[in-house]
């Protein structure tokens, strides 16, 4: 269904490197050189003055019961519809726990499901992210994530974009990901934690990704994980913030800013929907690591 | 430096088994049969009435800034440079964390260390330890737990005193810990989590407790672990309270509390002084398993 490119379909030429990351055997911080918030102000844009700057300053934003509960609760019985099919089906596009067989995410929703298709293009919320990224955009990435209760892992942190650059060739850093809550978050529930600021910074990471290295990352992340020192210094610099909110809330935040989440030992799962967007400026080229890109279903390597 | 014990020295006759555990195949919940607060208020007692109420209600008590900082500074730099010595040199109290060597807690300070020493024997402390037992009181165990950054494992739900009946053969609910942060803690960098109202059930565990479990226990529990339709139960019923406070805050907790606390990926390592005491009228007998009983820097055997 998602069969890997040919060569020819993914050699598309590159512009030069502004974020080399997994080649040096040091960890380097380098400064964005690029816009965070592309799209210029005005009174009838869909966020307020204070909403884009705050997003500009700290990298993400937090809008309390965007969704309303009618529409969380249909999504939410999808979610657990296709929990339970992929139970006992197998399908490349669905990850699994590590160590387990509990499903972790499935992606490419908005692609395989006419529910979340519909989600992924929401006027509300595309407004927002159009305005953000300063152009039309298309969904580069989506999912659903379940943090099952009791067993819940850690997902450690990490920029989404040195993987989006390095393995799939995005060349700025000009996309962001939604997550919608279909469950509440608490602080003791595993949410989301980022820390403000880090997304003026990029963290070169160090180590060579192996071949077909998406395989295990999606299950647990060992290359492209920014150095302790770096991840020490951003957080004295911008500290942690812990994004809770009741279901329907929905979070924005840059594709650079450092994120992760703790694990979830609490009887309440948390899941979300979670929509990539990137700019029809930014299409990927050919991955920076120079090796084979991922599957379509993980990075979407044509505007559909 | 702490054999095991010889049979003569540990059988000593147990009182009638109230709380049975690990014997059955399906998980009970028992209802306490002990009283919480031993000690009868009056206006000269070491807590204000609506405090001794409160931990009667709820199972735990916080108090922030029990300690000043100029006390905390002491202890955290004896902490730091036994972690450093233990680094290096092995001994049996020292328990590393699962699947590192990074030490994850050091056992009986309360003997071991002139200054955690003191600290247990800190007058403000215990009049308020013996009020709520309502008996004069000694170290049932001590440890000091380092939750390092980054890396910190979560501790799954647990009641103590499940484990002190059934490996050690503490007979009655009457026993607490404390434990003083030293440290910040943070809804982040996985503090401890209890849920509230949970002492006054007593959850029977499923399974056979395997001889000489503590080595691997006190890396990761396996047995003595309360079910997830149990935990669902109380959780529903009393919530979740996270505790959060700056370093010198402490908390008291009635050893049957059901508690836990999940991992701490961010750079800001969490580390207490965890004190259990138990009343003089509570001694151990012969485990409630049956088995061996745990060494003595586990669960003190006599009053010293």
């Amino acid at each position: 269904m998602y069969p890997f490119l040919r060569p020819e379909q993914y050699k598309v030429k590159q512009p030069t490197d502004k974020y080399p990351s997994r080649i040096s055997d040091k960890p380097v911080m380098i400064d964005r050189d690029d816009p965070v918030v592309y799209g210029k102000w005005h009174k009838e844009s869909s966020l307020s003055e204070e909403q884009s700057a705050f997003y500009e300053k700290n990298g993400y934003l937090f809008l309390d019961q965007f969704f309303s509960p009618d529409e969380i609760i249909e999504w939410r019985q999808e979610l657990r519809r296709l929990q339970k099919l992929y139970e006992q089906r197998e399908a490349e596009y669905v990850i699994r726990e590590p160590g387990g067989s509990d499903v972790r995410s499935i992606f490419a929703v908005h692609e395989n499901n006419e529910l979340f298709k519909q989600l992924s293009a929401n006027p509300r919320l595309t407004a927002i992210v159009n305005h953000l990224l300063g152009s039309d955009t298309y969904i580069h990435q989506s999912r659903i994530n379940f943090k099952p209760g009791f067993t819940g892992k850690e997902f450690y942190w990490h920029s989404d974009f040195e993987t989006w650059h390095v393995e799939d060739g995005m060349p700025s850093m000009r996309a962001l990901s939604c997550s919608i809550a279909l469950e509440d978050n608490f602080h003791f529930n595993g949410p989301l934690m980022v820390v403000p600021g880090s997304h003026k910074k990029f963290v070169s990471c160090v180590g060579k990704t192996p071949d077909n290295h998406f395989k295990q990352s999606l299950r647990r992340q060992e290359y492209g994980v920014p150095d302790p020192d770096s991840l020490t210094k951003l957080v004295k610099h911008g500290g942690i913030d812990t994004i809770v909110g009741s279901a329907g809330s929905i979070v924005l935040f840059d594709c650079n800013i450092i994120h992760g989440s703790n694990s979830n030992i609490t009887p309440l799962p948390r899941s979300n929907v979670f929509l990539v967007y990137n700019s029809v400026e930014n299409t990927l080229t050919e991955p920076y690591s120079g090796q084979k890109p991922r599957p379509d279903y993980i990075a979407a390597r044509s505007i559909r």
